[in-house]
């Protein structure tokens, strides 16, 4: 990983305690670790007409590390990637600049091209955080997603412990405190991969994106557990890679359980304190 | 606010509880409360020639209430609006769907014109969640942002009270547990607004929105609480909004740190449990 961007960062931090705390009160300067955020930039390249043609894609603020994964779960969950096969090449975008690390071009297969009109419409229409509700329904639908298989069926006792061993996945949130996480588990709770972030979509795309990379989509045995809430997005992003149960550790939104509703997709909130709440497909929970 | 869309949605939800759970262990179904997520759209229009043109700008994800503070937010975070003047109205999009309350045009005062390609080329770099690094410093810059005023001095005990007075001025996370919250309150503690959403940024843009539209920007003498993590893009809204002090309940970014510092703010960090951490600027609090 020679020259690539790190996870964390030391800093100073003064910090200030209320009487009586544990194990010191009062306020003093110390040394401290933060989770490192950056601009990320991904771009897309392909032939056409024998020519490469680059065409920068999305910026978002992202957690170096797994930066190829990100990418490549990113373009999954955007319907531009499906396949392994899809993608010849990851690499970093080398340049004079201090950003060397912070951008990462995907080259498509040959025959791969893209309609660059059609996907600045896409981006514009979903700056921020999502795509527009019953057009997005529609995008999902546009994307090849049926409703989801049958899937596995999980044991209650199983769907509680998952937020702790997510949590047991999380190098980077123990120093810093400050990352989401996405998990990929198997229906008995073997991890298959654990992804930080401090954005929390960025954690499901570097999980998906493993999971591309690894030729192991779609996951229609598997369970995606995020460490906060599950958002619209989120269960899109699930969709896409085919996960059938999505157990979040926070609240899910209305626009989540609708989509969740729709392509038949098991959704638990809360899932902390041994609890959990199951909002859609209760029937694969035993 | 006849007409609008509900904060919160009914659902019903099995909870599935452990063994010796308080107040019932077990599986049981019944009501709930969702947080709503609904796509908003927001559109920008300007004389030209004597021409009303209307152009969409950005669509995200967010839960409806205060959508005219959430667009007029927005819009000054981007540098677009910089004063209750420069906009003459703001209105619901009425249309045949039932997108109605989900789309508001907000339109700007005679004399101000937009560049759209340019800001086209700035959506597309800040989709998702920020803007790129280096050149967003920049970008900040050139929306007119010097350092911040001396502003005012907290001390350290309404520091620590803060989070918990943002927390009493929630009236829907109580009910779901799904929403961030942001609160502009004055330096000796007064709420002056507290707005939520299920986006961080967009609880951010509601409350700078109510103040733009109050004519109380800018705030240097304000205090921004967060409920969630402090990251890049609340840093930048909060010093486009020249508040001096901004105190998270989560942990801040890498980027978040350079950034306040940059510009003279104090950010303070993991404000919980009568404990904080100052990550810089800690001459405003005594």
């Amino acid at each position: 990983m020679i020259g690539r961007r790190g996870a964390t960062r030391a800093a100073r931090v003064t910090r200030v305690r209320p009487e009586g705390a544990e194990p010191r009160s009062g306020r003093r300067t110390e040394k401290d670790t933060l989770a490192v955020e950056e601009p990320f930039e991904i771009r897309l390249s392909w032939l056409e007409a024998g020519v490469r043609r680059v065409e920068p894609l999305a910026v978002t603020m992202r957690t170096p590390g797994a930066d190829f994964e990100l990418a490549a779960g990113f373009l999954h969950g955007e319907g531009i990637v499906r396949h392994a096969d899809d993608v010849v090449e990851l690499t970093y975008c080398s340049g004079p600049d201090e950003q060397e690390y912070n951008v990462v071009e995907v080259r498509l297969a040959p025959g791969r091209t893209v309609d660059t009109d059609g996907l600045r419409r896409n981006f514009y229409t979903s700056s921020s955080c999502g795509v527009c509700g019953k057009t997005s329904l529609e995008a999902v639908g546009a994307i090849g997603c049926s409703p989801l298989h049958e899937g596995p069926v999980l044991e209650a006792s199983l769907v509680a412990e998952l937020p702790g061993l997510l949590r047991g996945g999380q190098s980077v949130f123990e120093t810093t405190g400050g990352l989401h996480a996405a998990g990929i588990f198997t229906a008995d709770g073997a991890p298959r991969v654990v992804m930080e972030d401090v954005g929390r979509h960025n954690a499901v795309d570097k999980a998906v994106g493993r999971l591309l990379l690894d030729r192991q989509l779609p996951a229609e045995d598997r369970v995606l557990v995020v460490s906060g809430r599950a958002s619209f997005e989120l269960v899109q992003k699930a969709v896409a890679a085919r996960i059938p149960v999505l157990i979040a550790v926070g609240a899910p939104s209305s626009l989540a359980v609708d989509l969740a509703r729709t392509f038949g997709q098991t959704l638990v909130g809360f899932a902390r304190g041994g609890g959990f709440n199951v909002y859609t497909g209760g029937e694969r929970i035993a």
